[in-house]
């Protein structure tokens, strides 16, 4: 029998533009390792979070990790008590997955340490635990591609149908986040409660393009479709430097650019390393002539999903 | 020098239920016939209407064959004098494409009579000359399938963006068509003039899977995709048997079904010819058992488009 188990899960992107709430992919890198292992006493405990940034916490049916682990236990390790050691490799509340990531590591973690053999799709029933935490809601469109890894769609919520969708080869990513908090729940409330049906339209037909261009390896396509009419137009003057960075990243030669999630990090598509080097270049510069702290990631999109590691 | 040409453009099923406002397809038959020919006196004159249902505006500016002629001419035919003779193979108002395909029709015989040698892009332009009487808006998903054919993605219409879309080998259509008319222009006064944040997330996850399934042969994700939360629940009221219809469609084996455009008729996607036709078969004596006059239609979905017959 295993005593302990730890599981690495990566960043993602969720959102992609017109993608809203529907659509995600993980990055190679950063991610989130969470170890756990079987403790004498009953109950899960959080042993130990290794963050740089601001404290989490460490009550876990409070925590991203915790409250996953806390459900599996209760379904497939009657009795068990667990401890729990998150290794943060996310930024917390930048908008590429943090809580997501974590939420993901421990329910593979767990699964694998209870030998509970569970699909993909039972698994994320347990990562939502986590995530409802982070969000106050379902959402799945970071949760998806961070367990299955690669381009996931997200067709419907009732009940859960991912779709993973064929990306074309040489798709890259660039992150590039001003060191700003902004809580997903915070930038849900801002939304607007219906849409005007000539944008729902601009939407769907985005949306609609930018799978068939991820599905047919037409980057001019996939280029035309990111455009999102719903969530960045309230999002983006949260963000500093917004328009900036955007130019920036288009000036590079991106595909298309908007905003990771909630933000406040950017993501940008690229057809190749060198240029989502170039944007990364660019967009760093935005961010400190702004005097912005700021972290760039350039990653491809990475068809490998949260994995165990030891 | 030509003298007269002969084009047939066919029907097409418009909105596809997820892909309101965005998608449609072109069906083999029936269609509509347009001859184009000089004629001694300057203009352009209706000089007869072959049609089964109600009579059509005489007035080339008011017809919806008879405006992208004028518009034609004006561009590249100066000096000329040209009479239109229309063939209505498809029932007015009925929602499968029919002032689309007199539009369409004419465009490509005018085309062909002044030898301008447009492009499909070009040609499409004076069309929506003629889909602009019938509807008083710009729309394309039924202009777009009909001279292109297959199946089609607006991805956008600022400026109208045309993505053929490869569809999965036998995949067929039923029409089932009440005959009572609806007046697209009337169809559209009852959408909702803006759409909870929530529905446009459902709307979009369809339109997405729909086009994912499309191009990876997916027939069963087709089928979950065929989901209208935006037009169907308030345009199907004005269709009798609506509800039973689309039973009966399922009931069958049909992937899906809706309404055709803005109706009365009703559009279902089968895996079969077999199966569609059991689905009109099925449609049928639901009409039938609602004493309503009926046309039940069965074709795949055409590869080809409007083409050239004279």
């Amino acid at each position: 029998m295993k005593t302990s188990a730890t599981a690495f899960a990566p960043a993602s992107v969720s959102n992609v533009a017109s993608g809203f709430d529907i659509m995600g992919f993980a990055l190679e890198s950063p991610g989130d390792r969470v170890t756990v292992r079987f403790s004498g006493t009953p109950g899960v405990r959080i042993a130990a979070v290794h963050s740089a940034g601001s404290p989490l916490p460490m009550d876990p049916a409070l925590n991203t990790a915790g409250a996953p682990v806390i459900a599996m236990l209760k379904d497939h390790g009657s009795g068990h008590g667990v401890e729990i050691e998150i290794d943060k490799g996310l930024p917390v509340g930048s908008g590429i997955g943090s809580s997501a990531a974590s939420a993901v590591a421990a329910a593979v973690a767990c699964n694998e340490l209870l030998q509970a053999d569970l699909t993909p799709q039972e698994i994320l029933k347990y990562a939502i635990e986590g995530e409802r935490i982070a969000s106050g809601a379902i959402h799945v469109d970071n949760l998806a591609p961070c367990l299955w890894g690669g381009f996931v769609l997200v067709r419907g919520y009732d009940p859960i149908d991912i779709i993973p969708v064929r990306i074309p080869m040489g798709l890259w990513c660039t992150i590039a986040s001003p060191l700003i908090e902004i809580k997903t729940i915070e930038a849900r409330k801002i939304l607007p409660a219906s849409v005007p049906l000539r944008d729902v339209i601009t939407q769907t037909g985005n949306a609609a393009g930018l799978i068939a261009g991820l599905l047919t390896d037409d980057f001019a396509l996939i280029g035309r479709s990111l455009h999102d009419v719903i969530a960045e137009p309230v999002r983006a003057p949260l963000i500093p430097g917004f328009h900036r960075l955007k130019a920036a990243a288009l000036e590079a030669g991106a595909l298309g650019c908007s905003i990771s999630g909630s933000g406040p990090a950017l993501f940008a598509l690229s057809a190749s390393r060198e240029i989502a080097e170039r944007v990364g270049c660019l967009q760093g510069r935005v961010l400190d002539d702004l005097h912005m702290e700021r972290t760039v990631y350039v990653s491809c999109v990475a068809h490998r999903g949260a994995h165990i590691v030891e």
